[in-house]
């Protein structure tokens, strides 16, 4: 086999990247579990008529076969493209399982068969929390969910020094309402021309609602002054009601984002931002809307997103509705980790390397290892009986901060950054916390 | 949707299921990284011409393309139905940026497209340890993989449960260097017929080798008499011995077995036993192999193995040699999950519910249960101001030992088991160490 090139859209970390990967998720997992939420695992196969109920969606799924499928062998199924879907056969399947509301978290891989470009990714790593009822739903949950991701990012910020984030909140009632109140029918449409506020601009999007959808620029007009309204605060209602649009659904959904912003303010202050450009075009959520930006990387468009749906899943018997919140994981990191912005203080977990004076003694530095890892310290134990010189330069080239000398007797440690050669016991030595595990540290171009 | 059924083949875990799966997990990948090996992960497909080599696995591999693939799109994917064809193609791709010899783990999940079975899955999970070296490879590492292997399972035997393990080791060289000292040119396919020996036992091998292979009687019985000989100890050199059978090959394998099991039988006494009838089949091992069985649930077969690569990869200029070990994952926990034998001690992370008088006063509920995770203890605000006496059974159905109560002044906390409830301050209360997480405990039926 030659030299195998990368396969454009399937990232992969090298040790010391991953590492970090897995700080991250541990700082994500522990986060989730603070908040009582269970972790589940979903197949990553789900059946094609499942998969392709969600719109437009179907076009990005990879579907899978076996390579020697017998005769008659109809079972379609497809790579899952989110866990939303795959959570939601999951409550139905299990609901007699199940207690509610039941909080869940699932960190897995989706794949979406798209053309890569920058950002896109067609495997990447997904967080998700979601709490869902049986029945009903309460709404405080609407502010429950982005106070779980908002510890997360805080953590994440200040152990790995992932940027500060804001997040944006909307309400899918309030906007429909406020469309409604226009005389607008096909609010969906206008929804979906207002997702593109950002990456167009206020006026383009004016333009679109009155040449592709029909409206009058008047109706245009409002459309777009309610997209641009955007506080940190309650204020927003008042801007909203200054417009002159009036629906009960709008009342509705100014009261419901009011509720949420008000908690937010008063609970983590600046960190929410009542936006009511807010869409999340596609995706058929119901109530509240969210989106994630990194300060000072705003361009990067949202790394974490999610909402109300009244629907999660329904059996025909029941239904489930539900509010979940997605970290892309690799979209996150992925290009943090690609410019080399943060990395690991070393690319093995190996704490110390027991050096080895000759083979025949390699036994004895099998033991030395062993009393050391009992205690909790990663340890390697030297490959080859090589000059001292060597064997340091093989913890060297790893970053492994110690190399342990001695037969178990008279032993001594040596740090190689300092040089401090000092007697140890491999039953009592311990070595700073700091150097125990690696840490996540800036990368050279940080 | 009606409610959907379980699809064969993939299994899925409920959440103290996966609780369970989780602490096993956590002691693979911690006992991994103490002995030095780092975290990587690949993608889940594979070019299927890479996945096809593999000889006759090929049938089993579940083939993946986009839905909509453009004309031309000549991309044929797999996917990878082992760790270990991933991590040749990831160390042939970032050999320049890995320092060798290059330990890692891996814990993924692999597909195969089988026919289900009992113990046989669709979708499971391994977890993978390798040594690879670039060129050449020492022959210590071959016994410190078991080595590794047995920690891990003595820790799952100590804190969850699982049944001791005896792992199984044997040499390709020695039996093939005893196969050509018989005579026997295709080695290969009387290791197919012995692999058959525990299954159909040693009269039926004999026969096979007889009738399918054309061996005469007096080969065919020793090829069975060699692969009845298991020891602890060394003693399996001369019993071998004693079947006056002589190669060069045979040699060099004796002599490498020997090794192994004299290091192991001092370091792990009892645990490992030099098993001449271990063949791993299909595998291309070119050395050592290792089979592990739990005590007492033989039956089940071998739940994790491995063996040595003279060429794990090979790019045409250098060429890695590897040693390795797989953990059947799923394969060891989904019967003792679905047989109930191991469960978690609550089906919730959650520590400590806080009770909520009105919805008026949940912000504060919010605040208190914010002091206790500042801490490290997992909490949950009720979801509803219920009458306390139903908020106590909202944490009772969970199995959550702790209810608090009160807003922030003269606070108490219950324990709803014993129904002890003291006063107590959320900025300095801890809950006993052993309620802080669930804990894997016997199952009603264990």
């Amino acid at each position: 086999m030659s030299r195998p090139k990368p396969m454009s859209g399937f990232p992969e970390f090298l040790p010391a990247e991953r590492m970090v990967e897995l700080h991250a998720l541990r700082i994500l997992s522990s986060t989730f579990e603070l908040h009582g939420f269970a972790s589940i695992e979903t197949r990553a196969v789900e059946p094609m008529d499942q998969l392709a109920r969600k719109g437009e969606i179907d076009k990005e799924i990879y579907v899978v076969r076996r390579l020697h499928a017998a005769e008659g062998d109809t079972d379609e199924l497809g790579l899952h493209f989110d866990l939303t879907v795959p959570f939601a056969r999951y409550v139905l399947e299990h609901a007699g399982h199940l207690v509610f509301p039941f909080r869940r978290y699932q960190v897995q891989k989706v794949w979406r068969g798209e053309r890569p470009q920058e950002g896109r990714y067609r495997e990447f790593l997904q967080a998700d929390i979601d709490i869902v009822g049986q029945g009903t739903l309460a709404d405080h949950h609407d502010v429950e969910i982005p106070l779980v991701a908002l510890d997360a990012f805080e953590k994440l910020h200040v152990d790995l020094g992932i940027p500060p984030v804001v997040l944006h909140v909307n309400n899918r009632k309030l906007s429909e309402g406020f469309y409604r109140g226009l005389g607008i029918e096909d609010t969906a449409a206008v929804l979906q021309r207002v997702d593109k506020y950002d990456k167009i601009g206020p006026d383009a999007v004016a333009e679109l609602l009155v040449t592709e959808l029909g409206l009058e620029t008047g109706q245009a007009a409002k459309c777009v002054a309610l997209a641009g309204i955007a506080t940190t605060d309650e204020s927003f209602v008042d801007r909203v009601r200054e417009l002159g649009v009036e629906h009960a659904l709008l009342d509705q959904g100014l009261e419901a984002l009011a509720a949420v912003v008000r908690v937010a303010e008063r609970q983590v202050p600046g960190r929410m931002l009542a936006d009511l450009k807010i869409a999340r075009g596609l995706d058929y959520y119901t109530g509240t809307v969210y989106e994630t930006v990194l300060q000072g990387a705003e361009k990067m468009g949202s790394v974490a997103s999610g909402g109300r749906y009244d629907a999660l899943a329904s059996d025909g018997k029941n239904t489930f509705p539900g509010v979940g919140y997605s970290f892309g994981v690799t979209r996150l990191l992925a290009p943090i980790l690609g410019r080399g912005e943060l990395t690991a203080s070393r690319s093995v977990p190996t704490c110390v390397l027991v050096a080895v004076d000759n083979e025949e003694s390699r036994e004895v530095a099998l033991r030395t290892a062993d009393r050391l890892r009992r205690r909790g310290i990663p340890t390697e134990v030297a490959p080859k009986a090589d000059k001292f010189g060597k064997q340091i330069r093989y913890a060297d080239r790893r970053g492994i901060p110690y190399v342990w000398f001695g037969a178990g007797e008279n032993d001594e440690v040596k740090d190689i950054r300092s040089g401090e050669q000092v007697g140890a016991d491999a039953d009592a030595w311990t070595p700073p916390a700091e150097d125990l595990f690696p840490r996540t540290v800036r990368g050279p171009l940080g």
